[in-house]
């Protein structure tokens, strides 16, 4: 991929309406702080935000058309979407747009239909302040720790602990520690046909992870690693002749 | 596993009524093939065959609740196979029940379900004596490939060509050689969840396949392979206290 | 793998003659404090307790030709073990033998040759007493997880940390969380040509582990994990004629 | 990785010299024919040719120094090779560098103690030209197969058949049909610590493999993918203290 990459950040958009913290910490909503670091960074060609409550979702097959690599952030409404609009989204996955998960949308409908698995995991809000979570770095060769430390620090988050329900991932680059006694598979590569999938842990609607420099860092890098690739005339599937001369 | 497995060996059962080759083939259908070998292994139970116009589609609860591995051989109606069934099957299989499709399965809803992918494939029926196939073994410690010889010969048999639209098996047991030009990854295996899965390319409506001494073998192999493992107590999700003293 | 397996447990034996905390919690050593509970199970043909300073490192051809499985604990004296018994253990494991390092054999010279990589990492020994782990079990379909809980606590214990220098798992079965801030991939499988390789982070010379009931658990699950796998005739190298006739 | 990449192209370079055809084929020898083809692409910052005849066998501590990338051509001299030198390109390989290994090199020093097997294979030169092999893209979504056909068809080549006695590759990009029978997995990525392997493999000394276009596209996406990733610090191995208070 050596274009410019076209971004779509995904936002459920509904804790913003609701919780006066979340719209402190985020008073143009999670998805346009995510936005807002991208659009300024190299080798994006443009950054597209949509909502649960745009037309169509957010997810018109207009939108997904111009679309090299969409985020995802969900929590509360993951079945308010409708199933027509989450296959949608599949189906671009293995057509080759890339797809990065962020925290709670481990259950959204888009990454469970693409997992094939329930997805689900332990977790813990502890008290207001939440708990410490470190990033370790385990494939410190992948493209989505370039320019990383060997972890990140989170000192006040929600706990997300093992067994998480996914397919083991064909790369494992991130594994958090948690201070309650936990740990968690918290960046996770899959190929899913053309397409490429970032599970990336971090974010909460009341803590200011997505202000996080090292977090919107990773975020960027997996937009680079994720960007599609592309075959000159594609493939071909279904009945086909023989390549060989099979007379003899 | 150490005990005796229940296997259910799952056959569509629709070209047997309608095609007198496959009748002649497999005078009792291709499940009983298959379930009259295993039968007669050491470690297996019990062998229950059932087909799609058993009562429930031969996928109640009952049935499911004990079945540790189920064997499935669908092709022409898998549209068939109610959601609520197929979902029942995925479900299964996250909980522990191993899961072997066979041929033209990889298009049966139940495998695209914990796949997350379309599974789509080339292929080509090659007159009425289809091309001749190899299996070569890429992983030799898999247990799957126990007794086997290095490669598989089938003569005539249908061409199933890579890209194969699956995500990247966790192991990789069998690549195919076609005589017409291509090849195709034959022996896939994937955990999910709790369960296990094994695709395996062979078989046929028309062609002896299941007769095959060595494909019967692997079947075999990776019902053993295939069995549940159990954690004493099972597992945690949702949400929990800390494990460790945060007072500090 | 159906038949009764052989096993070595290879012990560097030092510290035992070396260390009176160590001979009171292994008065017969470590490797014999395993061999004493493998004997005891189902499907073990032979235990055999070999040594450093035994005849031929405890590693000469007799010896490995009647090992199916080798557990290998080593630590201060790497570099005592010579390159022709350390390339032995390598090559039996590339034909077939299975091999299961336990805690710091991740630097011992049979591990290094068959990961290709310098298998370093972070450690600690805090104080007298160590500090809590936890080994979370990740893939709960995998057969070494045979009958644990969701995770193993081992309240003193030597901490290892991320980054780990090892190639990726093929399969990842446990994580490690230690109570000093650290996480890391205490459980490993790997294929190597015809055998299997197991790296196991427990234990240590002066903390009782090997006398802990699920960590010889999980030694023995690994046990029957890396038992030989068979191909009927093995498999050809080299210069080789076409199977398929080219003359066209 | 951002920066342009600098490359070193180590040829054996005793075939050039031995055999008239392989001087026919490429005058300059076939690392020079690769290196003219990359020192044209975008993002490649040089390219540098050495040889096993150069001084330090052109693989010294300064040449390495200044290499992202390598790129390794050897086949009847892999002994000539010191073990020093091998293991300085196994050590570079683990703190950042890209390798390529072409062909042959399957059996070179530094690729067999990357992989920690014995990389073994079949293989047959049938007559003088060699028989037909198609290389099948397996993974659409790898930036390795960025922009080119669903496969690659070299009309004469040298066979390469499974079992090829290599690790699980990461990554399985192509699959090699081969017209006399066999398969081959001829594009496998690893991840080695902080640096990436690729094997790739077209090429031989007397087929005009390396003027092959989508050949040599290959090698330079390979190039791209390879070039190192830098965590900002590195990170640390060895003895730590605790990140955590751990007086409680």
């Amino acid at each position: 991929m050596n274009q410019a990459i076209r971004v779509t950040v995904w936002n459920e958009g509904l804790h913003e309406q609701e919780l006066a913290k979340c719209r402190e910490i985020y008073p143009n909503g999670m998805g346009r702080a995510i936005g807002a670091y991208l659009e300024k960074q190299p080798g994006i060609a443009s950054v597209h935000c949509s909502e649960l409550l745009d037309p169509d979702q957010g997810l018109g097959e207009e939108i997904l058309s111009r679309t090299d690599v969409m985020i995802w952030w969900g929590h509360k409404a993951h079945d308010k979407v409708t199933d027509k609009n989450a296959r949608r989204v599949q189906q671009r996955v293995q057509q080759g747009m890339g797809l990065i998960v962020l925290h709670s949308g481990h259950m959204s409908k888009p990454f469970m239909l693409l997992m094939g698995t329930a997805c689900n995991l332990k977790w813990r809000e502890y008290g207001d302040h939440g708990e410490k979570e470190r990033l370790w770095v385990v494939d410190p060769a992948h493209p989505i720790v370039e320019g990383l430390p060997e972890y990140i620090e989170l000192p006040n988050t929600e706990m997300y602990g093992e067994p998480f329900g996914i397919p083991q991932p064909d790369q494992l680059v991130f594994i958090s520690w948690f201070q309650g006694g936990e740990v968690f598979r918290s960046g996770c590569c899959w190929h899913r046909e053309a397409g490429k999938v970032f599970y990336f842990r971090p974010g909460h609607e009341t803590f200011p992870i997505y202000h996080n420099e090292l977090v919107l860092k990773v975020i960027y890098n997996a937009v680079k690693w994720a960007a599609p690739t592309r075959l000159a005339g594609g493939y071909t599937q279904g009945n086909v002749q023989p390549l060989e001369n099979m007379d003899r």
